[in-house]
């Protein structure tokens, strides 16, 4: 890189037409300041003192309140509070709350595509979706979706590549799955049901007993990062790597007529707020699971890694091609942006495969 | 991640001890606004309109401007000005800037200790060295190395990881490299000539011709990024993946007298602005990169992208490690830093390799 001082001599193409957000026509014009204070209520999907999710929404209120010197106020409300976890769409909607915290996927009953925002099967990784966010459309075709709603929606937070989850035996074949009592909800569940096996539902508080006694013969859930808390190391031997949540991104909700009454540069301190919080949370992320993964590991040197052999991910993603297919027949918004998607992967992972892909299997050879 | 919303019932831990960073005791008390304007300096080790790297800067500005209402003025100063690429520590040390965006390691022979700080051979992805920084003691290190010089240094962009470089030949061994006429600078040139290659500079404007007309042999630069606008394409065949700047990050700097002259509401706009600018420019880079990479395959479909083989990279790692333990040998606090980065890796790579190593392997089997 040494080099990149010296080029000087070179005649330079001005940067790409596209750019990245960095404040609405937001002129620094050092108006007489605002000193109106604003509270914003906030409703988040998680319970209180939830790790790493919860510390988002709390670094979020922590940047915005002292950026501001104190002229915004943010006021979480975690769902013991609230007492509703999937609420926060439409409290945000209504303008119960001012602002949310949760997961785009969880609207898809509401409005279908508000599934394409967080996470999709057999698709991006965390940063190359970073990159079709905020510089190949997606925010563009979330605002989309979202504005019908009067709710702009904010990348929230990523969880790094979600791991496959827990088995209690080996998945060699697509026969393997027949019947297989996993709990795995939402688009990944109707996949794995497209293929043969059985997706159920259990409360989280009884997951662990459900899988030592082989009242399920499987489940998935987060990664290391979450994981190591619920102790599933502890009864099931094998831990698939993922392939359903290769990254996995929150998201922050703001009610857009709420939004529309702050001054210039509290909506610029609001939304830089939760964008860096967010861009923390997949550093975090990837810290608590190394972290973990390093103790799970030494405590229990038993568990196996394994990932699914070829003809089980063919026949996953055969299931998911049909279903996205049936999708994007029934919506034209729905077709818009599984194409979008579907482009914009095509070409970050050719750079992926080149770039990191190979350097990572390079050094560990 | 359904389930999350479910787990009211478990008793969760509270989150670690380890905390990123999101402002510094920065009470939000609403107290009397300091209405003066600060204009600070910034010195770029970039020429004007440099793209992307030039970009992070620009959008620093926009933010730290329009969050303060313009009680920060930032006035960028590119090569072309200050005329000394190279000058922006010093210029950041003594107070003549402010501020500074460059690269730690171009201050290796001012500190030796800098060097440890945007990238090493065989070491951190971009996404696990910001894990380093933020979580696993990397910042507090920069800290110790820079508050001698009365600077704070933050995180200033990543390029992704850096490819290895445009080849006229194929590398088969180590045999190949003998006498190999390379332009390689800094710490991986010096990898270079402890295995038998000769590293050479030449000026930027000069490259295309050198490598056309065969006064070098190779070269490399960063990626498809910033490569194409080169035309290195044009005249060389393979271009080889990367190993020795698996994710390069620039620095912002800051003069910390003048630092601590700025209302704590300002030192927060200035820092979460320059970290969300640098959490960009990683996205950037990578669309940037697919973009070009995309646009380099179609026009130019014989480019053929090779990986050393195992002996090269062999070679390659014994010299490296060769170089850091004579580093660490001379400094105590280099050793420390060495030792915190090996350790950190592990750890990181551990996870990588079970999580996106795996996720990308299996989808492009």
């Amino acid at each position: 890189m040494k080099k990149l001082i010296q080029i000087f001599a070179l005649s330079i193409l001005s940067a790409s037409a596209t750019a990245g957000w960095f404040g609405d026509d937001n002129k620094a014009t050092n108006t007489k300041q605002d000193a109106k204070t604003y509270t914003l209520k906030l409703a988040e999907t998680w319970p209180s003192n939830f790790p790493i999710f919860g510390d988002t929404t709390k670094n979020f209120k922590k940047l915005a309140e002292s950026m501001s010197n104190g002229r915004l106020k943010i006021r979480i409300d975690s769902k013991n509070k609230h007492k509703s976890a999937l609420g926060i769409f439409d409290f945000v909607k209504s303008g119960q709350y001012d602002l949310g915290h949760s997961g785009s996927y969880y609207w898809k009953g509401k409005d279908i595509n508000t599934l394409f925002f967080t996470s999709m099967p057999f698709d991006m990784t965390a940063t190359e979706q970073h990159a079709w966010f905020e510089y190949g459309g997606g925010q563009e075709l979330m605002d989309k979706v979202y504005a019908k709603h009067g709710i702009k929606s904010i990348i929230g937070g990523n969880t790094g590549n979600q791991m496959g989850g827990w088995f209690q035996k080996e998945i060699n074949s697509v026969a393997d799955l027949q019947g297989l009592k996993m709990r795995i909800p939402g688009f990944a569940g109707e996949i794995m049901a497209e293929v043969g096996a059985k997706p159920t539902n259990i409360p989280a508080g009884e997951l662990y007993t459900a899988l030592d006694r082989g009242t399920i013969d499987a489940l998935e859930w987060v990664g290391p990062s979450l994981d190591l808390r619920m102790g599933f190391h502890k009864v099931a031997p094998y831990y698939y790597t993922g392939w359903h949540e290769p990254g996995t991104e929150l998201q922050f909700l703001i009610n857009l007529k709420k939004y529309n009454t702050l001054p210039k540069d509290l909506q610029t301190i609001l939304i830089t707020s939760m964008k860096l919080a967010a861009y923390d949370m997949l550093t975090r992320s990837n810290h608590e699971s190394a972290k973990n993964w390093a103790s799970m590991k030494k405590n229990y040197p038993n568990i196996q890694v394994k990932t699914f052999p070829k003809p089980v991910f063919d026949a996953l993603r055969t299931a998911n091609d049909k279903l996205l297919k049936k999708l994007a027949a029934e919506d034209p918004l729905s077709k818009e942006i599984i194409t979008s998607r579907h482009n914009y992967l095509k070409k970050a992972r050719a750079w992926t495969a080149i770039s990191e892909q190979s350097y990572l299997n390079s050094q560990s050879k």
